[in-house]
């Protein structure tokens, strides 16, 4: 017996014994077995906190995210490795696909998120809060890296996306993380896990997996760590409960199957494209994956005069599905991932079947393409049918983790929402509706107990992602049932693993902290025009204070001239009375206009490339002729700008940082000089090309 | 004895005999008895979900912001009522000011916030995500109320501030309370609760009030509700391993008291203003409120050699702290909350005792200005001084709950950090410090263990809120020993009152949804100009598509004379090798004027009042001379815009509310048109004045 070995404390090693055999879904081969017997987890976890925290905490997020973004291009490279062993666990290419693919596209996806973060190894969260009348007392908040493990106790479905769209995001923030998937189908995620070891991309420690049972491993968590589980409620529930995790108030996520519903709106009717894609939606959810998805559809709402319309419609494209090995031309339905869930899904429903009526499949007798019915872990599809949705209720709790769902009836959108929450938390629903009021109606009522909701109509359905596909930039997970979790959903996710600090102080303080420039701390007014600086030479607070200008009411009339802006108010000879102004006023774009010409410095060539763009530009009173307006013109912050070279486009090639400028428009009033701030945006280049 | 009563299921009523009996913690006299025996608990919650909750959630944030502004000014009125009993609760005046004007203010500033909401029952959160190739499916996030109650359960030491600080937070979100607050002080938070109630502010169900124990109240949540708990670790950890939050997945937020540090930066010597600062702080954290605050100062790090300066002065100003009845002219401490508090903090001081030695005050010899030291909850104010902190850990892990602290040395910065941390966990800690990088190194250390860190130095030092107070725009709450929960922080803490669900559909259902206008969404083409319509007339969506504008070097030369903004690239004689174009390019700023000019109605005195600002201006291409630009102006959302009338500004009353409009620049480019885009703002006038 082959020992599939787990990678802790920087070696391959295997527990003591065999644990747990592992087998092929399809043909039932022995494939080998694992053990985290003998395994010391204290120390398991303390050389992730100190090994690979510390390297990892020290990273800023832009260099986390060109590490995952390494890391995927590198896992890419060897995907058809993955494609190969993926179909041991049952599955089709295009399930494997989802597993593979889907899960590098997190790594992708969570390293393209570096832009939404500062070149820090800590992130600065919101806006700061005024806290005092004179401005010398602010507040903000900073999301430091946790200094603890990110613990993942994964489920048996996705044995690669469960573990990337995991170690994705806290890598981002800068945290290590010990994998311990589930044994069934850990021999692909080994496989993965032993590529990414091997290309040394991450820091030593970053990465540990543990195979096997996960023993007493919750046992040695604290609080700085964050323990995630995906699977079973009944599990969750064991693991969340554990002493350690409450007295230590333990951050713990859950993500447990729900009973995720799908409703066919009532405008929906079977003569709209979206009845068929209803109906095509449905047969996905249910064989794809062989219905092993936490999000996977369960309960299915019809109109009530449809029904019967639905499952036939159901019923003819499941009996054309072909289940059976997934190499074989035609199939497309592979097995369940292991003899035993075929057992476990059996008694579910047998359970099921005693409030309501299989009406399509036969859990005994239906046929296998290519492979040994008796060897293989094959499942037929089964469609119940339930005319009473609001008495026989154990649709609602009970989950059969296959292909398997219920058809039922509904009246109003008022019950059709009732019934969807009767399943107490789901991760996600879908209407399927070409009417966007009733999406409105069916989305607002039934929010409150969904993790997602996705809205099918014939504009959308070709490019949609579906159902069942958690997607990195949206959050996953789902109140009550659902585990009351979320994770992924873009800078959220990252956030699960950073430890918010509201900070209050002066705001030169704030600034030093924060390395974004605070308005009333002290600048550092620079001897030379900050646009004759590169990149590298700048720093957060580096000022220029402008020369004054006046504005004239010539000034005004050329501007609405050239602009064509002929807004009254800006018109000598306009009747203010009723308006907001007293006389005429010069145009807000003007003065953004007129600043621009006293802060940029017009010498050639200087090592600001462009300028691009502008972010909370605000006026803050009128400017009328006579005025004279200065500018504070301070570096606020500093952001690195990855260059994507084109090979035809030399522009492309320049090394370059974005700057953001905080423009504070002055007049003389000596009280309340300010006219008008904004954040501006601008290109610069490195000196270091 | 009087039964003071609670407020549930719409009545006031008394639970069967007393279960606790009250006092007065100055002069020990009977105030009154409470009890919750026999309340049927079920009722209760389900009464704040339907009666409450129903009402609630259909409000908007705005609407439900005025609600609690009104709240907070009609409280305000009463305040005086509310100083004098808070007065039996042993607070000193300056205490009670923090209990309710502080608390007061919470429901200010939570109201406040509706401006950062949509005008909607549910809250629109972050941008859309593109999910798609050709943009028919996006994806993004809405955050509706959920349909549960909010059961908080609060400590003894702050029976206003205690419930208000909450309730405000989860009234902005459309959920109803319930509130049990610990007895001991229940009298003050009914007192408030009378009035509320009275007033008629709130809807009916929408604030329950349970006093006396809390019993099995915890049975009945579902996974809609949220349970709060602030107080001890113990009893927090026993409510939230109660099998129906964990079974069920409820939210439960936890805030316990934790080891608070203040560190004395190395930069602060003696003869800084910084050294007083520091003194100054720890004294006023010791005495305020008797020390019994969950962010009180319990452990104080100095740099040795100024450990015995340290000492001195601190022992000196408390040894000016006159103890007494607050009544009393120059009592600067009042009393504990009760008799059980003394014999409690008493308890811990002599646990703490046996580990480090007591430098300054006696529990039993210290003298008590105008009131019975016998039959108040007076206590002494104890320094302890700790040179070993690393070895005689004690003075880590157990706390006393009143006027206690312990002086401890450190070396180095790293030790300070260390040490901070050894608390497992802290709501709050500060350092004081001149030094903004000592700061920022002790901040960055120490963030991962903390809710709150404070930097004092001269600068900030007068206007600072002070070591011990949260604030509503920040987050209150720490890691590990202090709950590992979140509370306030602005709209953070709102949003733990609210399901966030991930939306997926094409933008038009998204626009409907959000009621936000999103990219690719279809556009509704107005025949009238959308600056002609007054903001109750206007929908989202409303479109205008204005006509072409060709961009002529004279354009640019004009703008470039006109504004003063002379940038190398935007003369027609620069060499343009090595820079972002090709040849002269126009001012982004021209570009966005230009665009004014193409939007803007003339036509005198329509409804639009003014341009108020931009948001994320973006040029995504160079726009060269003889380009042709369009803009396509469409109706993003629809903001109320609250008049605040000044008696002498007619301008002030004009009704209007804010209009967010979604513009895209675009060319004739047929596959890639877009210029730029931007989201602007107009204060438009309601028809209705």
């Amino acid at each position: 017996m082959q020992e599939i070995k787990s990678y802790i404390c920087g070696e391959w090693k295997s527990g003591e014994g065999v644990e747990t055999e592992l087998f092929n879904a399809i043909t039932g081969e022995k494939i080998g077995g694992v053990s985290s017997k003998g395994f010391d987890f204290d120390a398991v976890l303390k050389y992730g906190r100190t090994t690979g925290g510390k390297k990892l905490r020290k990273m800023t997020f832009h260099e986390r995210g060109r590490m995952l973004k390494a890391l995927a291009l590198y896992l890419l490279k060897n995907k058809k490795k993955y494609y190969e062993i993926s179909a041991w666990t049952g599955a089709t290419k295009s399930d494997s696909w989802v597993d593979i693919e889907g899960g590098i596209g997190n790594l992708f996806a969570n390293s393209s998120l570096r832009r939404q973060f500062p070149n820090l190894p800590y992130y600065v969260d919101g806006e700061a809060a005024p806290l005092s009348k004179n401005g010398t007392f602010i507040g903000h908040h900073i999301m430091v890296p946790k200094e603890g493990v990110a613990v993942h106790i994964n489920a048996f479905n996705f044995p690669v996306w469960g573990m990337l769209e995991k170690i994705a995001v806290n890598l981002m923030a800068g945290v290590p993380a010990v994998v311990k998937p589930s044994s069934v189908t850990s021999y692909l995620t080994q496989a993965v896990v032993e590529d990414i070891i091997a290309s040394k991309i991450l820091p030593e420690g970053a990465l540990q997996l543990v195979l096997g049972s996960a023993r007493e491993l919750i046992n040695y968590v604290k609080p700085s760590d964050v323990v995630s589980f995906t699977g079973s409620a009944s599990t969750g529930l064991k693991l969340k409960s554990n002493p350690v995790i409450t007295q230590n108030n333990v951050p713990f996520n859950l993500e447990a199957d729900s009973l995720n519903a799908i409703v066919l709106g009532q405008k929906a009717t079977p003569d709209t494209p979206e009845f068929k894609i209803f109906v095509k939606e449905i047969v996905r959810e249910m064989t794809s994956k062989a219905g092993q998805k936490c999000t996977a559809i369960r309960r299915i709402f019809v109109p009530e005069q449809y029904v019967d319309e639905v499952q036939a419609a159901v019923s003819d494209r499941l009996a054309k599905t072909i289940i059976g090995d997934p190499s074989e031309e035609g199939v497309r339905m592979g097995s369940l991932a292991s003899i035993d869930q075929v057992k476990e899904v059996r008694e579910k429903v047998e359970a099921l079947a005693e409030s309501q009526n299989i009406v399509f499949g036969d859990m005994n007798d239906f046929e296998v393409t290519g492979a040994d019915k008796e060897k293989g872990a094959f499942f037929s599809p089964i469609l119940f049918r339930n005319d009473a949705p609001f008495e026989k209720t154990d649709v609602h709790s009970i989950e059969a983790f296959g292909p398997v769902s219920t058809i039922m009836p509904y009246k109003t959108m008022d019950d059709a929402i009732e019934l969807c929450k009767m399943g107490k938390g789901s991760l996600v629903s879908t209407i399927v509706t070409p009417d966007d009021k009733e999406a409105r109606e069916y989305v607002v009522g039934a929010a409150s107990m969904h993790g997602r909701i996705l809205v099918l109509n014939e504009e959308c359905a070709k490019e949609s992602t579906g159902h069942g596909s958690p997607l990195p930039l949206l959050t996953h997970g789902g109140p009550g049932r659902a585990g009351g979790g979320e994770e992924m959903g873009g800078k959220r996710g990252i956030m699960h693993y950073l430890q918010r600090t509201a900070l209050q102080g002066h705001p030169s303080t704030i600034t030093e902290i924060t390395q974004v420039y605070q308005q009333g701390a002290k600048g550092n007014v620079l001897e030379e025009h900050p646009f004759k600086k590169y990149f590298e030479e700048l720093n957060v607070g580096d000022q220029l204070i402008t020369e004054a200008r006046e504005i004239t009411a010539d000034d005004i009339d050329q501007f609405a001239a050239l602009s064509g802006d002929n807004f009254y108010a800006h018109k000598r000879d306009t009747n203010f009375e009723g308006t907001m102004f007293d006389e005429q006023v010069a145009h807000g774009y003007f003065l953004m206009s007129a600043t621009a010409g006293l802060f940029v410095d017009s010498y050639d060539m200087n090592p600001v490339l462009l300028n691009y763009g502008i972010d909370n530009l605000r006026f803050t009173k009128p400017v009328y002729a006579g005025a004279k307006m200065h500018v504070r013109f301070t570096c606020k912050e500093l952001i690195p700008n990855d260059v994507t070279e084109k090979e035809d486009d030399p522009k492309t090639k320049i090394k370059r940082g974005i700057v953001k400028w905080m423009v504070e428009m002055l007049d003389e009033d000596p009280e309340e000089p300010l006219v008008g701030f904004a954040t501006i945006l601008t290109m610069v280049k490195l000196k270091n090309q």
